[in-house]
């Protein structure tokens, strides 16, 4: 008989400074109570994440990991040890839910070549809580990620969202580094129709939450600076 | 002056028989606790959710509306009444969260017309905890809903999405009415190059939750019933 292997706990975490148990369930809790085995976006932030929901945790029995963009597969492996040992092991990323905009997937990926079993715990997602406070088109959408830093290229991709959201009848949502998203609102208030939607939802779930959907024509009078402020952009036409 | 409005809360639920504070956070039972006006998808389901999660709550005080796909445009405004006189209204659908494959949108949309705050609260979604624990693409991904049904159709919408994953890199997700979804994973397997990666996802934060993700070539020697159990299904090429 096969031991008993770990399994792979896919924890979010809050979106800012906001007491943890308001965003996140009781299933969140029990799992880091029970997890001592990690892997991380950001050590530093995972650990301060990890003792303002379970403030009794040694930090010192804890086994993190730390992953993102510039880890190679062949690393991961070793990551995923643990569970052949009997240990389940919990990943978190910065902000949010793994694996959506965010480290994760990789090791996900290779934990299902192996057999280990996955299991994803609720909480917050930007892109998710944006989508559903937008009133666009929830039956239909598209997550693109970042558009193209190039001005002309970001142009062009903007017409094609906008042309996509029409024809496939599907909202389109898109992030943008937070410095420079007030750029972006400008360029999607210049590019877009006149008619077009545009929701902005940012600092999704903190004190500062500001989520707003209107026509191009309105945003053209709307103020609000989103500089450095994290924020979904969505778009339907 | 203006008098202070009401807000329009998006209000998650449970996917099934699961205590609900292990999947809903603090700030869901507070809203329930504090809200008496409901816009729900059917209102058996959601007084039964509400006294699951604030067993105190008077169920003769809460107003009760429903909204479903046959609910007309002009039958909204008088639902949104109540936050012009001050009062917070609740949207809670049958399964997850409000407008996201689910009613609620269109109150969403007039709220944002008439400048009532929309506040989305962290619940569980299964297409966002099937596409975490699916180890694909969560940088770039599209939700389509259901495929027709029509078997041609289906099998070029099939190909069509495929294509899509590999072209544009996004994993496509979508649904089928549960007790179809035996012949769907049957019609993915038979239609899905054998390389193509499928997750299936069901019964999602229940005790009988299943999460397997493999390429087609695997998913033709695995033996799994899915019928009438909540699914998503995933694939990415």
């Amino acid at each position: 008989m096969e031991n008993k292997k770990g399994n792979i706990y896919l924890i979010p975490c809050t979106l800012g400074e906001t007491p943890p148990l308001e965003v996140l369930p009781l299933l969140v809790k029990k799992a880091i109570e029970n997890i001592d085995h990690y892997i991380v976006e950001h050590e530093k932030s995972a650990r301060r994440f990890i003792k303002s929901v379970a403030s009794k945790k040694q930090q010192n029995s804890l086994h993190v990991e730390e992953i993102n963009k510039f880890t190679k597969p062949k690393e991961i492996p070793q990551m995923l040890e643990p569970c052949f040992n009997g240990f389940d092991v919990g990943i978190i990323s910065d902000a949010g839910c793994p694996g959506i905009a965010d480290p994760g997937a990789a090791v996900v990926e290779q934990a299902h070549q192996k057999g280990i079993k996955v299991v994803p715990l609720v909480g917050p997602s930007s892109i998710l809580l944006a989508l559903m406070a937008s009133g666009f088109n929830g039956q239909n959408f598209a997550f693109n990620g970042y558009l193209p830093i190039d001005k002309v290229e970001r142009k062009q991709k903007i017409k094609q969202l906008e042309k996509k959201s029409i024809v496939e009848n599907q909202s389109q949502l898109f992030i943008e580094t937070p410095y420079r998203n007030n750029q972006m609102l400008e360029s999607l208030v210049k590019t877009l129709q006149n008619t077009t939607g545009i929701c902005v939802a940012c600092d999704i779930t903190l004190s500062t939450q500001y989520i707003r959907t209107a026509p191009v024509k309105q945003w053209k009078r709307i103020k609000v600076d989103l500089h450095k402020r994290p924020a979904i952009f969505i778009i339907q036409g």
